[in-house]
């Protein structure tokens, strides 16, 4: 029986030679990550274990980005606590204040993700790597730990969703607006613990960014994994950053899929998602004129350079309204230096926007743009959960770079393309 | 009798030809100051006086500078009531986030402090001003509330302290180590509810941002304020920034100080204060090889241009030491956009710093850099209380932007001419 990508990469990773969906499966890992709020309850459930030894010291990546530089005292204890750990632990991929970024954008940025690799991470959006053509998926932290002391994870083979792209997206449209349409077509649990599968002509025509972001929000749908195939764009991108052997996997012709969504790329229009949900969605012409009083730019999601040059190319010569604030957050260092270079931070700055050392803080209300009682945000992170940025009251809108760079400029829920 | 610089400013402030110090007086002010931490205090207290008009609109500055981006519910609460009022009253200088920077940087940068002003804020560093040859002074919520409705503020004539500056500083050596020094020389409360008057002909090679950060840390040695002469270089700084006119004021000849320290600035070493206190300085050679585990940049104390050159001069072309995290805040978008212009962010980043948008944050471990438990900081800022960047078991070594830049890369306390 034909398997699809993610089933390729599991069967390759059980040292099986075929597996189907529901199965159990153990799987060697490549990479196992975890973040200062969820590494420090792994390490915790590692030592309580009674472990004393890690599978690989290359093989683990310890990222601090999601409350820092360190908000409270108990971040940084926690912060402090994964530090040690990887002190003791000689971890080789251990990222502090400085030297980091937002995990879900360093990694690959770093060459520690390559095609066909199999990666867990304490992290519901570590499916992003997916992009890269890897099989990548969240888990908890107790599976970090097991996975830090062991290298193996045990899964349940996913069936998968077959989500074909046609076509190339028209101008202000981006990976965003791909995945938020999807996720309005097909709901939060759309793809419930089911790959979601790129495929289709459309793919070559989307940039290495726009496939971060829409395997970035395979969760968001319910997504074990959102997984693209290797291109010559996935090529280009890894070029100069993986120089370790990788194999890419394609679907068999006669892979089994649960249920195929079809996405003609020229017909999207740059959509939304209203409060309280990622699949509560909207094109933007059909709520223009929302007030809101945050703009954040930035996260796992949107936090890449492609973003910041759909953002700076609104903002360019434009201010933000008053009223309203934008919060600019690069993904990483290396992007806030080329974003710098570009004259995007510039822009920025002169617009009026916070421009942010990397850090995951306002996505999860951690920090760095918690919202009042009743203030509504447009943002381009992954969820907007009742009181997820701030109180109940609170609300948050899901959107694309250059809509959120649009609708910092009126004050009000913006289409780009009209302003 | 003859009267200090600061006796002047408020004689004239009061209507009155001559004051002494003990005197109570009531003066007109050009300036009330507060933040997202103190106005709302002060609001709340405006309106349950009853209070309903304000005395000036373009004579009340509110500055969003503490705990922004906001770092939580409460933080944005208190944003967002700060945010109300300034729109109900139409005030001319509210900053929020995006168009601002850290208070005692940004007044001056905007031009809304001249020569012979009064000015009060909430907020203890207020004293910054005294190097453009003002009188200002920081005031509690409750003085703030009167102000903003009277436009008056009552005070004691305080008596002086007269600090004669000779000679000019030897390269790594600021205004930093002048304060420091003093403070040590005088302790935390030898200029309690004094002047500070600065004098001699020393002054004349002290740089804007030198006196600034003099002036910023009079409140450390306990004065009500820190004042300069004005001359060629105020009236520099203030050209472009200043078109109303304004008054400077000398003190008379026979002006009577309690007492007169007579500084050498040719002789002065780097300086730091241990913790727990600015007072307890030593020459930055006693103390060399301290380790340290982060380094904050920054602050209404050094985070102006003039201070991040200075950290950029030791850290280009030089690695953050493994270990430590070394933040740097610019105090104000211009700043940052200066410092990016001039390279110095790309120097910053190069060398492993995370730089973030203005904030007072770590230096009040109120967030952006809050020490874990044992842990010591280096830090550009001017308060090493116990517990005051994190639990009460972190240190504070305060330094200047050398001295910390210099130990950033070490991890150590280290002398910046030794590097």
């Amino acid at each position: 029986m034909g398997m699809t990508m993610t089933q390729k990469i599991l069967a390759k990773h059980a040292g099986l030679d075929q597996v189907e969906a529901g199965q159990l499966i153990e799987a060697r890992l490549d990479m196992v990550l975890g973040n200062d709020i969820t590494a420090p309850v792994a390490i915790t459930e590692f030592r309580k274990a009674g472990l004393t030894e890690i599978f690989h010291r290359d093989k683990i990546a310890i990222v601090l980005d999601h409350s820092v530089p360190c908000k409270d005292i108990k971040s940084a204890q926690l912060c402090a606590q994964a530090r040690d750990f990887a002190r003791e632990y000689h971890i080789t991929h251990f990222y502090d204040v400085g030297q980091m970024g937002v995990e879900h954008a360093l990694l690959p940025e770093k060459g520690l993700v390559a095609p066909g690799e199999a990666i867990i991470g304490a992290d519901s959006h570590t499916c992003t790597y997916g992009a890269l053509g890897a099989f990548s998926t969240g888990v908890g932290s107790t599976d970090m730990a097991a996975g830090m002391a062991t290298g193996l994870a045990w899964f349940k083979v996913p069936p998968a969703l077959k989500v074909t792209l046609k076509g190339r997206l028209r101008p202000f449209v981006s990976g965003k607006d791909v995945m938020l349409h999807l996720i309005g077509l097909i709901g939060v649990d759309g793809a419930l613990y089911k790959s979601l599968e790129f495929t289709g002509e459309g793919v070559s025509a989307l940039s290495m960014d726009d496939r971060f972001t829409i395997s970035n929000m395979a969760i968001e749908a319910g997504g074990k994994n959102g997984i693209f195939p290797v291109d010559g764009v996935t090529r280009a991108y890894l070029d100069g950053r993986v120089d370790r052997p990788w194999e890419s996997f394609e679907a068999d012709p006669d892979a089994v899929y649960e249920r195929e969504v079809v996405i003609d790329l020229n017909e999207l229009k740059s959509t939304v998602a209203l409060p309280h949900l990622p699949s509560n969605t909207r094109t933007v012409d059909q709520v223009a004129g929302t007030p809101i009083q945050q703009v954040i730019i930035g996260s796992c999601t949107n936090g890449r350079l492609e973003d910041m040059r759909q953002a700076a190319e609104v903002l360019k010569g434009r201010k933000v309204a008053p009223g309203v604030r934008c919060i600019v957050f690069p993904a990483t260092q290396q992007i806030m230096l080329d974003a710098m270079r570009l004259g995007y931070v510039e822009t920025f700055i002169q617009a009026g926007c916070a421009v942010s050392t990397p850090t995951c803080g306002p996505c999860l209300g951690g920090h760095m743009g918690v919202l009042s009682d009743g203030e509504r945000a447009i943002s381009t992170t992954n969820r907007n959960f009742v009181g997820r940025m701030g109180p109940v009251s609170s609300e948050i809108i899901l959107a694309s770079p250059s809509v959120a760079a649009a609708s910092a400029v009126t004050g009000v829920v913006t289409d780009p393309a009209t302003l």
